[in-house]
Formats: C-alpha cells, structure tokens, sequence
C-alpha cells in the first residue's frame, strides 16, 4: 500500500490511527502467580493435536497482571489510558516434539489494544474486569510486601465473577514459578470469513527480551474457580495447591515465529 | 481438531468458551445515518490500491448503531450483556473494478465480541464509548419521532471525545441514505508474528441477507469532530452537509467472500 | 451564598459545574416488572419503625427500568450520556398510619447524577451494571412485544451478579402491577461528620406529576437472587411469583415533602 | 432503629448492605501534586461567604491520586474492587477566622462508595474517568522514581477529556506542597426534597490521624485544562507554575467536626 500506513486496523493515511503501533512492545508489571494441579484430563482436553502432555500433566499456572506497556514510539507516555491494563491468564504445561513448552489457554484484559496484541501473539483474549491488590509502603489500607501480607485477585467478565484468589505471602524465594518457565506454544486463530474454515491457525513461539524480575514472594494461595454460560474455567478448579508467587517482572516483545499449521 | 471446539478464540473441549459462536450472526438496531462531503483528497487517502475513488469522491456516511445481535444458539438472549452493543462507523464510497462500492474506513464498539467480529468481517474497530440518543413515546424526558426531534451521539475512546453529532427530524421519507448502499468491500488484516508484513491482508465483500428496514426519518444534522494523537478524524470533517436519516434496521451476517490478496 | 450557584455539589461561579441541575426532573424510561411474594419477616425486617407490615407483608416489587431523564433546563438533550441510566429496584409493601404506602428498599444505578438524584428522593442507590433486553420492530435479533417475547434482566455490582430475571411475554393488560402503586415513602439519609448519629435521617414522601404509562405486558416471570458479601438479596427470594409486566413510563419528579425524623 | 443495621443507605437487617462502613477509614495511596496560581478573582469566586481569600489568593493544587482504603472491619481486603480508587482533586488557600485553611473545590473519583465517602466529608465528589503513570522497578515499559522520570494523569468525565497533567521529575526534596498544608474546611450539603433550599449546608473541618508519607520528589509540571458544558475548570488555568510533586502518603479519617451552618 502506498498511501495506507500502520502496523495494526484501521490502516489510515498518517499511520496514527492504528490500534497497534509496530513491536517491540515494552512491558513492565506486578505478577501474583498461583501453581496448582487441576484434573490432568482437563488440561489435556485442552491441549491442540500437536502438542502432547507435559510430565505433570496436571500443572496450572494462574497469573494475574497489573501492566504498563508501551511501544517504541512511545505515545502511550503521557496517555496512561494506552499504556495500564490488568489480564488474568491461566497457562498449562505440555510438550512440543518432544521437549517442555508452556500454552496460555485462557486469558481476559481489559483494555482493547492489549485484546489485538494478544490476537498477535496467540493470546485467545476476551475482555473482563480484573482487580488485583497493590503493594503499598504507607498508610493502614494497603498491603506490604511482607510475611503476612494478603494479596488478592479477582475476574469477572459480563457481570458474572469468574476467579477470586488470594495468595498470603511467606517469604521471600530464590525460586519462582515453574509451570510457565518452559517456552511459550500459543496458536493464533482467525476465523475465515466464509464461516467455515479459520482463515489462519497456527501454532507459534515467542520468548521475550530484556527480562528482569523483582524479588521473588512466595505465599499460601486459594483459589475459587466460577461456573458461566460463556467459560469452562470449572474443568480447571484446583486438586492440589503447588506455590504462589508475588514479583515484579518485565520483558520485551520483539516477534515470534510460526512453527506449523494448525490440522483443522 | 478433534478435542477444541469452537468458531473462535478460545478453543476449548466443549466449545463454551469461544468469544463467537459461528455465523448467521442476527442483528436488530436503530440507525442515526448522516451524510455529508469531505475533502475528497482525504477521503481517496483511506482507499487501498484496490479501489477507486467514487464518482462523489468527498461523499462519507457517518453512522451511529444501537445494535441488539445474537447468534443461532441463542446464548444471549438471557443475558443482554452479550447481544446489546453501540457502534459509530465511517462509510466511504470507492470503485471496485469500476462499479460503485462503499467501504468502512473507521469504526468503534462497546463490546469485545463486537470486536473480534468486525475483524472477522474486515472492519477495524477499536473499543470506545458510545451514547446515542433513543426515541421514546411516554413523559417528557425523551424525544419523539416526530418533525423537531433532536437526536444525539456522542464518541469518544481513552477519555477523549471524537464525535459529537446531531440530527433534527423533519419528516419521513421514503429515500434513505445512500453512500453506505453499493457493497461493502471491507478488507481483513491481522499482523503477522514477527512483527512485518501482515499474516492475513485482503479485501473482502459481503451483504447480509434478511434486511428489514423500518420508517425512515429524515432530517438535518450537524457534526463536529475532534482531534487525538491516536486518531485522523479531523481530516474528514464536513465540508458540505448531505442528508440525515433515523431509522431502525435488521439484518443477517451468513459469511462473504475473499476478492484478493492486497499488496503489501 | 452570593457568589456560589448550583443546586447540588459542585456549588460554584457559574452553576455549570453542579451535578444536579433542581427540579423539576423528567424521565420517561421502559420498564420490566416482576412481582412476588417473598418471606414476610425478611420484607418485614426492612421496614423503618416508623413504617408497619403491609396487608401482603411479603410483597416485593422488582423493577428494570431503562431511562432518559433530564433536566428542565435542557443540558442533556445533546449529551445522552448524561440523559441516559438502567436501574433495578426492590420496592415492597408497608403501612404508614394505618393506610398503604411502599417503599424503595434497595437500588441499584449506573451513572453518578442518578446516584446523587437518588440521595435527595429517598433512594438507597449504589452503582451497578444493569442490562436489559429492549423490544425491537426489525430484524431476527430482537425481541418483539407479542406473546413469546423474551425479556431478561441483570444485575451485577463489583463484579458479582446480583440479580438474574426474566419475563416471557403473554398478552396486553388493564392491570399493571400493584405493590408499588401507594405512596411511595423513602427514607433520606446522610452521616454525620463525626461517624456517630446521622445528619439527616427522615421519612420522606412524593408523588409524580404528569405520570403516563403505556400498554402494558403482561407475562410469566423467573427470578434468581445471588449471595455477596456486600449486599442482603438472598433474604428476599421469591416464595410465590405473582405478576410480571413490560411497559413504558413518564413522570416528572417536582419535589416532596418531609413526613417526619426517623428515631436514632 | 431497631431493627435496620448501617452507616449508610442502604440500612438492612444485617448491616452488609450498606455503601459505607463506618470510619475509621484507611488510605494508602500515591500522589502526584502540583501547585500553580490562577486568576486570583476566579480562585475567590469558589469561596463561601464564611471564607476569606489566602495570602496567596490565586494558589491551587492539583492532586491526582492513586488510593487503596479500606474500613475497621476489612471486608475490602479480598475485593479489591472495593478498596481501590482513583480521583483528581482541585485545592485552594483560604482563611476562616483569619487563619489559613484549605478547601477542595472540585473532585472526581471512579467509584460509588469513594463518591458517598465524598458526601459525608464535604468532598464535591463526582464520578470521572482517572489515568495516572505509576512507578515500576522493572522493564522498559514503566518510569522510574528518579531524575528524568515522567509522570502524567488524565481526567474525563461524560467521554470528555478535562485534565491532562505531567510531571517530569528532578530530584527527591524535603519541602512537600504546601497549599492544602492548612486544616481543610470543605462544606457538606444535600438539596432538600423540596427542592428549594439545601437541606444540610455546614462548613466543616477535619484532619486525619496517623499520616504517614513516603519520600518526596520534586519536578516540573504542565498542566492542560479543557472545556466543558458541565465543568468550569478553564477559570482555574495557571498563570504561574509553582512546583510539582510525586509522592506515597496514608492517612486515616476518624470523623470531624462541624463549623457553622453556612448561609443560604
């Protein structure tokens, strides 16, 4: 196109109108981390053909975000609007030819650009409402990073509460989560404007850049999962607690790659 | 697939999840249509290569929706959260291997449904804030259909207003708007993973079945638009005021085709 | 005061920037409207002292309303957000010296202006999502009003729902509902400064002026009320479903008057 | 009241309903301030008749604020939906009895129980939609607390864009804003239901117990004030720039005392 510029819809003539300015994309957040074991079923049923279970077959990691990100033209400095959004993700383990990977098979934000980035990156995201407790350092309202403090999460998505959690910190870890560690194997997916078959599916890999990660809470976690209309997130309700995790983490988008076609 | 089910993200084992179930997807609405001419160097700016600026180049068709849709499934209909959405919408004309089309240069809903579907029909929307005005019947805090009704919208995304627009009623006509009439010729984008050249361009068409049309009101209007750092609005203000109309609109979306890959 | 105008806070210069421009307000709104019998003591339980057991004591009113409302001096007419809000409420049944009033228990809005409008009339509000199926003339996607219309209605606050409803249509009726026909006799209410007595606590009553309703629904009705830690709806569970109906509703509000200083 | 529990609208049997638990409320939050002087005229016409203009009679601050609060009895601890909230105040200088005060003139929060905490302490509160940068230690996404680092917030209401504000940060300093240093003498009021005069009008003060405040950085702000037909922010555009800060600060309300009846 000569004269349309973007990176993302609606393409327009000076390229400020799209949703998504080009990576790399920044990131910089809060992470309460919750590993658990659901019904090893469940997370198998979720997982794509091409992907086989992992060696916990079972292993859920619960993540909520609180995020800032931008891009690298940097309009989102003075526009917070653009740059905050809060997800909460359910990731699970699994296994590509052979070797660990980690999926995220469920995922809400609440805000639009985070919402197409996620299509981007083989995030499935559906809006929600995520609230999630701040660490403070002054006053009697808020919760410090220490022994004792209660963080907690909460989903809810067309009125109805999906999640609420609640990770009570320990300690501080040299160890954090696990479920997630191994590399990232989402499947971008648009459906075919004919209405049959999807137009793309495709299972992909990124790694980000630049990661740093805070210091490292470790905690007690409940977990209660809500029954919808619109979600299966009961399938997913917790056997077993593993660990919960408090930090600070960032981290760089800068592309993936595509490693097969999807069967269909 | 044999184990995920659904039309769209999220895939999951029992096709709940999914953010849209498959087409026909219904839709019942109520229309504030105004028509007016823009520099027509901005508006043959928003075509892609493929199209042809129209006979009445400047020509736009600025439109507020107040939609109720659902699906065959009928999910949504316990739970208007997921049927009831508004939209605003810029129509342009062009030209398609030389007969009259119209095209959807800008669009932004309220819900993230709404969204995932304009991607899967080739309209680039963006979340953002609509109010439109609805007629009533009873007490005196609503307008009437009927000469000297005023009807309002209001757009805005991330806090900031972009459209404000108003229709007065003059009479009911048998001619509605016109620029939006040739068929549609949307074109789908998603952006490919490593963050160049996009996994899906191409211009598509298609025209919902079962259009049902009820009296249309005509009347004059009057628009302003505003400026953002994230939009290009200001370049399609109103240079010469057409028509306005108000009227209610049902259709059905059953899927459209793919005309051609756009050149990137 | 001289120099500060306004009718509610914000008091200043100009009197623009008030939340509340006076009376009188008009509304004219579309109304879903269920009627049950709930546990007599638990609507008991809700009556102020000043306030005795209606004949039903158990009578509960539950009503979605969908509004346009504005002020006489006419600001919102071209900004509909501040025109347009959706509320539920609880009425119930009571006698006030002996002859029958009703009263608002508990109600919910989504717009700041009708939280503030309710403090001044007697209205327990707090915000909350409300959402409501509107009848349509157009299209496979709306609801008409004839025998078999669906209308459902939802309430969620903080993320929880509160309140799913649903009326099926049957036929139109002379009679509309009855437990929120006697007076209505609220309570206004505002804390002291100091956290002990309230400032204002008092038995209010007003009366509509130019009241007009239109056909109205008659229907069949389900209710379910949901538990949370902030509100008390699961004690007001239907016991009995009497009536429901669908209709439209004007009335202009001009003021009320003080019955008598609630006891501490 | 036998039998009706609470603190504020509205009362039920058991007392969970209710919007507000009683005080002691608790608040923890992050605040960026900035101090400038207006139009001395246009600061003094927002004083009551019981007020005298400050030494520095054009001075106001402007405070955007990221809070967390919660009550004694800790219900918002694992809903974080009810304890956090952001808002944007207007302060400015004056004097009772010949000795300096601070007033909060104008003030938006985003939630319904912040709104009526507002109503009870003599905040003019309304709802607005509030954006604020927040400090992060990790990636490439958030500003730091140091030299360079900034800052921005954004204020709208009704979709429309009220107050954009930046600070960008120099240094840590021992000398934090002073114009609302004094006692705050803000003025509660409540339209009566007849809809002539107020039915609680009273200057009050209060100051909270137990401050706390985290180190404060000092920086140059700018600050952009719009339009509105509901707002009359334009009168208060600064002329003179004073400093600017970014700081943590707590403190808890345990009730205050009323002044005088202002005159109607």
């Amino acid at each position: 196109m000569a004269n349309l510029k973007g990176f993302s819809l609606p393409l327009s003539p000076e390229g400020k109108a799209n949703l998504l300015p080009p990576p790399p994309w920044h990131y910089s957040g809060d992470f309460m981390t919750i590993e658990y074991r659901a019904d090893p079923d469940a997370v198998i049923a979720l997982l794509p053909d091409e992907l086989e279970p992992a060696d916990d077959p079972g292993a859920v990691n619960l993540i909520f975000a609180d995020w800032q990100s931008c891009s690298e033209n940097g309009r989102e400095i003075t526009e917070p609007y653009y740059s905050q959004y809060k997800e909460v993700m359910f990731y699970v383990g699994a296994k590509y030819k052979g070797k660990p990977v980690c999926r995220c098979v469920y995922i809400w934000v609440d805000k639009d650009y985070a919402m197409l980035r996620g299509l981007v990156q083989g995030f499935p995201k559906k809006l929600g409402e995520v609230w999630m407790t701040r660490p403070t350092t002054v006053g009697k309202a808020g919760m410090r990073l220490e022994p004792g403090g209660i963080f907690a999460g909460t989903l809810s998505a067309g009125g109805r509460r999906l999640v609420d959690a609640k990770v009570t910190l320990k300690e501080i870890t040299q160890n954090g989560p696990t479920v997630s560690d191994p590399p990232l194997h989402n499947s971008r997916h648009l459906p075919g404007i004919d209405g049959t078959e999807p137009a793309i599916y495709e299972l992909v890999t990124f790694s980000g850049t630049d990661k740093e990660i805070g210091p490292i809470w470790y905690g007690d976690a409940e977990i209660t999962l809500f029954d919808s209309p619109f979600d299966e997130l009961k399938a997913l309700e917790p056997k077993e607690m593993l660990g919960s995790y408090y930090h600070s983490f960032g981290y760089t988008f800068a592309g993936g790659k595509v490693l097969e076609q999807h069967k269909v």
